[in-house]
């Protein structure tokens, strides 16, 4: 069996570590997104990629939501005194990846080569893909303009009123050529953010297809519990596009792909809502706080992809 | 007036750091040997010009004698962690240095220009100028072979016997058109090695010229010190060479380019050796503990280049 677990950041992150506590590497795949990747300060940042690594590697920063446990910034102060930029914070001990990853592209290798060169310098033995090697930028469309992922979410926090989203790129980019759609059993969308983590990945050619062709069941995880977003501004950017922050409205997001839907105990009543979209559906604890709620969560999404998620599947 | 102190590493950039106190940024202009540099984990190294900024904003590590006052080294570990080269360390704080250094070369800046801004940044008024801006790196042959610099200096910590010395680049580099030749009234080289701190700035077509048509008396500080280098390599690359590690030997060394050499106190009796050489001299205490300690030799030194070393003026 090979599970194809699609993630984004810190909430994905989450239940791909329970997965990686419950598969062996031979058994699960984690397809990440890129389109949050830029360069800074000459280096490829690879944000949702790194927050993966480091969270397998338990290494992540459990407070920040991203960077490194027992992370020091006498780089960026020092930076700060010497007039570069610092609004992308970058730790000591995550410049080490970071100069390390540029050495390995530098030396010819794809984003793919260098992620795993870099998880097995931190122990992962589990596969991190991302999604394409090609470059695909998210771009965000807001009242106020345009703006470059990181500068919505980081430089600017989330405050712009959103209006739309562009994945540059993505229409030129190749899917990953690593990711063995042929052996998937089933596909896991993580409860990342819909617009920013989940569709850049399923915008790149191929990715919907590989998918598709396999035929295997695709249950999603819903970000949105009890009409809030457990991390991040999917609910805010759902508002602001005009959607009920619901978890039926995500599941109608991913209604024409996925053929089941993970939906909290606290929503439990929207069951039928999202039954009538045509998807399998399973409620469970989907909140996790402790490395036991990860797991938890694992195994029932697995249990769902072996059991009512086939129902599911588009004939 | 202005000045002309031609230096290399932490020898010369105590007798710099005297100057700088007694000199206003216009009457001293500082130039740095080069031949040090290399690049190492996607950066520009320039290990000298670094010890000359940092020392000259007080930021220097009293106790390595390279890199910055307080540092700290979570890059380095990281990095080892991830299997990148950690032979040459670089502290978290002089990663800022590094990464603002490439930034600027990246957006096309001379390494004086980005030397200047990083000088700048860190409240240094005095001019810290390469000796060239095209790149010329020391080759230090041994008795195991040639030897890039660092390899020498620093990975095999300068155990290797030398038989010998080559600028590679220095007769197609050009000398930093920035160094106001014509404006020169003395020239000061300061106690660092002469055979890789001096000689490579000696070896920039244009360096002699310059200094010789300025009509200025030259002077050297002695580096050897009864009989033994206060730092560094000196001594022991003296005795490799076959050649006694006297302070006489390193006014030979200068003897065809200096109107003047200045003797440490406890090489008094050699005073009249190094005059037997056509040099003017001086004896005074050279070496430099405290801060007025440099204070004191950059004075003597002054007056040395307005009285005794002009009569020493070759015609």
């Amino acid at each position: 069996m090979t599970i194809l677990a699609l993630t984004g950041g810190v909430g994905g992150a989450k239940l791909c570590l329970g997965l990686a506590r419950v598969l062996a590497p031979e058994e699960v795949v984690f397809v990440v997104n890129t389109g949050d990747d830029f360069e800074h300060l000459g280096f490829h940042i690879s944000p949702d990629v790194d927050t993966l690594t480091y969270t397998l590697a338990d290494a992540a920063n459990p407070v920040a939501g991203w960077g490194r446990q027992g992370e020091t910034w006498h780089f960026t102060e020092a930076l700060e005194e010497l007039g570069g930029e610092t609004w992308f914070r970058l730790g000591d001990k995550d410049l080490a990846l970071h100069v390390r990853r540029r050495e390995l592209l530098a030396a010819g290798q794809s984003l793919t080569g260098a992620t795993a060169q870099i998880a097995q310098g931190l122990g992962v033995s589990h596969r991190i893909l991302p999604m394409s090697d090609d470059p695909v930028r998210t771009l965000v469309h807001t009242r106020d303009g345009p703006l470059a992922f990181q500068h919505y979410f980081v430089r600017d926090r989330c405050a712009p009123e959103v209006t739309g989203f562009d994945f540059h790129g993505a229409a030129s980019a190749s899917v990953n050529p690593a990711i063995p759609f042929e052996q998937v059993t089933g596909v896991v969308i993580c409860p990342s953010n819909p617009f920013v983590s989940v569709d850049p990945v399923l915008a790149v050619p191929g990715m919907r297809e590989g998918i598709r062709h396999s035929g295997a069941p695709v249950v999603a995880v819903s970000p949105i519990v009890g009409g809030a977003a457990i991390k991040g501004p999917t609910a805010k950017m759902m508002q602001e596009l005009g959607v009920p922050a619901t978890t039926v409205e995500v599941a109608k997001h991913y209604a024409q792909f996925v053929t089941g839907f993970v939906i909290d105990a606290v929503d439990a009543d929207a069951e039928g809502e999202v039954q009538a979209l045509g998807l399998a559906t399973t409620v469970t604890q989907t909140v996790m706080r402790s490395l036991d709620d990860r797991i938890d969560l694992a195994r029932a999404v697995l249990a769902f992809l072996d059991g009512g998620a086939q129902a599911g599947l588009k004939s």
